[in-house]
């Protein structure tokens, strides 16, 4: 969390967190029926909560809260505003591998410009937190709405069931290629149509996105807006990072209905589904403000790079967070006020300490700390106290020193990292 | 946030997280009357939907959760367990200065021993947090549970009417000595009575823990448990960052109803309510578990020290978390590759950059920097691209230089901190 966190700010989004939830109002109708039903709503309080109404919900994802705050406090936010944003959200899906009912989105948007350049940027964004993370072997698939919508009616789909088929297609990854033309079938196109429709969306493995574009130019004609789109965009993101891992991809359909652009998902190859996605949706802001304000964003699934992550082992060792350095054990109970002081000065050197809560064997103290993974114990017997010593010992090698006790905790920081 | 994460751990505290939700009977009960009602609740999903049922609920607090945790997982836990967790919590409170319905709380707890060094670890913890952020004037309110008891026995209080008492007791601060007399007696507690108590629960301003200790002795008995306890919790809290902030608080009682013995709660003059507060719960987990654990924590509101170090001024300048260091600008359309080349590699040496996103007039990117707070600009021009160079103008002096492009980012790196 801490390279998504950094790797965003680097790239000039600042944090902004909102309330876990929103009106429930907010959220309705923002992600198609199937999300609507997915979306967790809260009881109504006090005299209201027989009536079983829901007043609030949790937020479904952080793109639709965002769209919110900025018709919200619009005359506050700067003319450009990119946020990045780090929270939970929730969605009453069934549990699998990678996909969890409260999960968090690391999400990037910027609002106020409508040029190519945005979509350039994040995709940058979250290749370089990926590179940071250690993968090099991620695909980031680009496609355009505006693209889909030509090629269904290039391909014989009447306007009004774009949206059908573009839920079909979406799901080409899942049901396969017979499967979408079934769902085709079943919402009314005609078997030739879907056939026409998946040859016009196909892209040759390996294909070169330059050839993708030009191949497009021929289908949609070379002034359509959406190509162009797609063509400024890939040629931009040769000047960064995710200019080697870009593929256009003409089936990308992307769930959500909120998109009106260019539509983006990062895949690695052992995992169904996207590690995130994100795209462009100039419409949006306006549901809530009454009037349109550009907008685009990408979102990474913070579980589903940790369950890659750590199916290949890709976490560097002693990566625990917070993790003991030194054990203060406990002599006695008339030691209890001394061991408290010497754990209070190595703290005051920057330590992480414990203290055994306890005041057991010696023997038992030892075992617990070495069962906890803790390097090093400290013991002020009764000679050691007489003498103003505190001896050390290091459980990784057995080595035990008598230390003056002024000169304890920096013996330890020295010796931690080995 | 990061200060109370960071000294959590150097007392040896371990992250954990927990899920915003919870199963319903999970949290009720746990919090008294009053907060049963304050529960968020969740709406079962699909076709129990329209039954209007709730079977989740959001968070409370914190320490429910981690007791569910400690049931759920014994046997995979260490014999001690100090962890600390900073999340949101949720209550359908009256929202006001200092109370929010979403909050963070900050806390720590360690399970599995009843010793006294527990409390004072935990009393120092959270003075050192506050210390370390700047807070000198708290005082650390300590009380037990035991004692109230007692001290309500004494003044013929039965014990039956001991919870109803501590509910009224716990408002002292609110609706003062008269406002308490009114509850005890509404409760059917006598008049006389009412006064004896709060006679025997005041404690005269500024005396000192030892001589409160000592009329405690008084009053319940040299060999009073509870009495022995508070005694030996202050003599070793003075080894420690927490010994000169501690004043034993008769009137202290805390809201929860599932302490069990030492109590405590942190408070500054100019702020009505705490910065915190804790105590000892030895039966919570039993009541998931089926036998007792002893446990003890400390509970830090985030919000309540933010509403203190806001109004105080405590907050140094330029604490803004992740703000931009050079912005980039866009000198025409057909230098945007080259801008966000520059821009990728000065995010390579770690700088925080921005890119203007439309290539308007420099006048008007400089003001958007300004307006923003971004000191440095960069500027490559036709001239600049041409010779290789970037003019970096610094909008806090108004000085511009033109640097060789492979030296512009070090540029920057040193004279962002002037």
């Amino acid at each position: 969390m801490g390279i998504v966190r950094r790797t965003y700010e680097r790239y000039g989004f600042e944090p902004l967190e909102t309330p876990a939830f929103e009106n429930i109002e907010t959220l309705l109708g923002k992600y198609g029926e199937e999300g609507n039903k997915l979306i967790f709503k809260i009881l109504r309080r006090g005299e209201h909560e027989q009536s079983g109404d829901a007043d609030l919900a949790l937020r479904y994802d952080l793109t639709v809260p965002l769209a919110r705050v900025i018709a919200q406090y619009q005359n506050e936010l700067p003319k450009f505003f990119k946020r990045y944003q780090i929270q939970p959200v929730w969605r009453a899906d069934r549990p699998a591998r990678g996909r969890f009912r409260e999960f968090y989105q690391c999400d990037i948007d910027s609002i106020g410009s409508m040029s190519a350049g945005v979509e350039v940027d994040q995709m940058a964004a979250v290749s370089d937190v990926l590179l940071q993370l250690g993968f090099s072997d991620f695909t980031l698939r680009l496609n355009h709405r505006g693209v889909l919508y030509g090629l269904l009616a290039g391909a014989g789909v009447g306007a009004a069931q774009h949206g059908d088929a573009l839920i079909a297609l979406d799901k080409l990854d899942k049901i396969g290629r017979d499967g979408v033309a079934r769902e085709f079938n079943t919402r009314g196109i005609p078997e030739s149509v879907a056939v026409r429709c998946l040859e016009q969306f196909s892209v040759p493995a390996g294909e070169r996105p330059d050839d993708t574009i030009r191949r497009l130019g021929e289908m949609l004609g070379n002034d359509d807006p959406s190509t162009a789109n797609l063509r400024l965009i890939t040629t931009l993101a040769a000047a960064t990072s995710a200019g080697d891992k870009l593929r256009i991809d003409l089936n990308l359909a992307r769930g959500l209905s909120y998109y009106t652009g260019a539509i983006m998902e990062i895949v690695v190859p052992d995992l169904a589904g996207s590690l995130g996605g994100g795209g462009r949706y100039d419409n949006l802001v306006g549901m809530f403000l009454g009037r349109d304000v550009p907008a685009c964003g990408f979102s990474l699934g913070l579980e589903r790079i940790i369950v890659v992550m750590t199916e290949r082992n890709m976490f560097p060792e002693g990566v625990v967070r917070g993790s003991v350095e030194v054990m203060v054990t406990l002599w006695n109970e008339d030691s209890r006020a001394d061991a408290l002081a010497l754990a209070s000065e190595m703290r005051g050197a920057g330590l992480r300490v414990d203290i055994y809560p306890d005041a057991e064997k010696l023997g038992k103290q030892f075992k617990y700390a070495s069962s906890r993974n803790v390097p090093f114990v400290a013991i002020v017997g009764d000679d050691e106290r007489a003498n103003g010593m505190v001896s050390i010992k290091d459980l990784r090698t057995g080595d035990q020193q008598a230390i003056a006790r002024g000169d304890a905790a920096q013996y330890v920081a020295t010796r931690r990292q080995l």
